[in-house]
């Protein structure tokens, strides 16, 4: 070890995550675990590393600058760290043909790493969270994902969100409408994808300078900015496009999932059609879905969609895929602006702090802990010699909710006097019935 | 996105866990995690890039050239993937002092990186998962490492397994008592370290061939290969070398850590002292431990111990420290050798596959997978239209335990048809009382 002092400290956009912060993370990973579970998702679980040439020319030239490559001395092999999700997703796919049947649901709850310029609320090294479904083209599975997303934000308590349903073939379809030509079809989805931030004004404007026709312009923003209640949107588009293929197709594929979400029981309330909603990445080709919350307008938590070709980057034939990616970290500071966080897990998983008396009476103290913990309650002991006020400090501190006191007394009558923080009131117990009283305590606390 | 298929195939070393791999690996992450809790550990979490500059100078050359290092394009800070997960601590107790009280009992359970020459059992990229406790210099501490791993092993079902006791102090004094000088004790360590490889006569030729006076080497086999039951090898060493101050120091903690283990419940057949278990790393400073498996002889599952320099890398002075790292992928794969995993967790999470009798019932099956899901049973649904038999094989394939079948038949009854695949038994109930009987036949097959 050489003894030279290094500045403890982290490269930029990394995060370490101290007990508090991490107890969060782990709350809502296990609940969205078990909503993927429920939905019969599996989990998966790729390398960090992989090949190079299995991620570069997949995402595009400006996101593959912030592809992290790595090295060891004398590596043959051009390595790089995982960007997403979805280019492993692909290669699973392609590399165990005869592992994996499909369909094939899976989930990844892992990090990802870019290198884009830090900021608030935006990290180099990340956790993403995708759900998807390899291997069916009907709106049954577009549907599973959307049930997935509504599931795990109301498991984690999320008073209000929309899922804002769209079809890429309706956009597609606008634009022939519109007489919009194919080679600014592009175009067209950027200023729409803007539509919240610059309204419709701000589109049409923009369109008009990208070079759009005028008129094209003013029949496409007609169209999009319909928002009848329900499906009803779907009817003013069928009534204006119904004669165009890709329209047909859009429309059907649409009302064919809000029935599944129907059936499903999901409330009208919580989805919603939505033109203007149009999803940065290029490669979807159906349904696509943004998961927003408007009251209050916290922005997006979670997106996703129909992606029929990606799959096939590393086989011979692709098959038809459909998910979602939860905004795993937005959803976790999310939770924390909006209270969400059950009491329980704030601060310390301790549920009880084993006091020490003095030296004499250590063994017992011992004895209990280990009696505690062999019932199933997590029991910080005290280590060392100290004073009995500063450990109820610590305990106190550490937010433990409840502190056990075996002292001489205490032993001669068999008894513990256990400590409830919060309000100071004290329990005098006998110890065979210690654990009965401590679950009663912490049940009255949660 | 490019045309080219690439070939999908994974960097030397690295490993994907599809879902079968991964139910297991997350049942022992959740015993684990569980145990830890109950003793009072709190998960950490650092992230996997480093500075290099914290990394390198930490492990000793042969280990730094093993390391990987990172860069994205324009980047200008050197980073490294993490190496293991206790220079990671070392920072953390460093760059933290206001939010981190003593003592800090903290687990992480993550992955490090390491380009070693891959074969069977090792890989480039592995989970450790240690558990440590900085800030007490006290046995208590190296008895609650030490009762972590006796209760996870229980937990997880291992039948058999001792944990080896030593301390360093005592090795130091064996050599000083047995005339080796000081500059060959590193020599010392290294030959005794191969004893169970080797045998005592291997250790001696060694230990001879290197130098060291046979005389002393004699002395010292004499006190290493003590086997008295409990805590007898201890009385022997006493007697033999009770003068010297480091072997007092020894064996005064290695009872005192003895006590504790008592009180703590856990049986003299647990543990034993055990004079020529060394474990390899330079910086342990106290008492020393590694679990193993010996009938059958399966190896090491845990080793740790008191390093109290360690964490003084990145603060003005150290603060004792004590650990154990649990061998949590030999374990995983030990779990399978030996059988150990629940019937529960192989294969899926899936509890039922609702099946879809025609594209006429589709709704009433939709519904039903949402009212089970609501229930908290875990339920593939049937997404495509497809043959009933096709259906009840792709259930057998993944291993579901029961299929659920709600044909024109059953609707029109109000019922539901449940057959379970293990037997082929079907059991038909009505609509309300699926839940119920789901959860019976899911309890009598666990």
């Amino acid at each position: 070890m050489s003894n030279v002092k290094i500045q403890p400290r982290l490269p930029k956009g990394m995060r370490d995550f101290l007990p508090q912060e991490m107890l969060k993370r782990n709350y809502v990973f296990d609940v969205v675990r078990e909503v993927f579970h429920l939905y019969g998702f599996e989990p998966l679980q790729t390398p960090v590393l992989e090949l190079a040439e299995i991620l570069m020319g997949k995402y595009g030239e400006d996101a593959e600058k912030l592809i992290y490559h790595a090295q060891h001395p004398g590596g043959k092999e051009e390595l790089a760290l995982r960007y997403d999700l979805t280019v492993p997703l692909a290669r699973i796919i392609g590399q165990y043909p005869a592992e994996i049947t499909l369909p094939f649901k899976r989930y990844q709850l892992s990090p990802v790493w870019r290198a884009e310029r830090p900021q608030r609320g935006r990290y180099r090294e990340f956790y993403q969270c995708d759900v998807d479904i390899v291997g069916i083209a009907d709106m049954s599975a577009d549907a599973e994902v959307i049930g997935v997303v509504v599931s795990t934000l109301k498991k984690l308590g999320f008073p209000q969100f929309v899922v804002k349903l769209n079809n890429r073939k309706l956009l597609t379809a606008i634009g022939q409408y519109s007489g919009v030509p194919d080679s600014q079809l592009g175009d067209l989805y950027r200023s729409v994808d803007k539509f919240d931030k610059i309204g419709a004004e701000g589109v049409r404007k923009e369109l008009v300078e990208r070079g759009v026709n005028g008129d094209a312009v003013a029949r496409m923003m007609d169209l999009i900015v319909a928002q009848e209640p329900g499906l009803g949107s779907l009817d003013v588009l069928e009534q204006a496009m119904g004669n165009i293929p890709a329209a047909q197709e859009g429309i059907r594929e649409l009302r064919e999932l809000a029935g599944f979400l129907e059936d499903m029981y999901i409330s009208q309330e919580d989805y919603a059609v939505d033109f203007t909603m149009v999803r940065g990445l290029g490669y979807y080709t159906g349904p696509i879905f943004e998961t927003v919350i408007e009251e209050p307008n916290l922005g997006s938590v979670s997106g996703g969609g129909r992606y029929d070709d990606l799959v096939g980057l590393f086989r011979k034939e692709s098959a038809p895929t459909t998910g979602v990616s939860l905004g795993i970290e937005r959803i976790i500071d999310l939770m924390d602006l909006l209270n969400l966080y059950p009491a329980e897990i704030i601060g310390t998983v301790v549920q009880v702090f084993v006091s020490v008396f003095d030296q004499s009476t250590r063994a017992e103290s011992t004895k209990l802990a280990a009696e505690l913990r062999a019932q199933g309650i997590n029991v910080e002991l005290q280590l060392e010699e100290r004073k009995l006020g500063r450990q109820f400090q610590f305990a106190d501190r550490k937010h433990i909710p409840l502190v056990a006191v075996l002292g001489p007394e205490e032993i001669a009558q068999g008894a513990v006097k256990i400590k409830r923080l919060s309000d100071g009131e004290e329990f005098t117990v006998q110890r065979n019935e210690v654990t009965t009283k401590v679950r009663e305590l912490l049940g009255a606390k949660a």
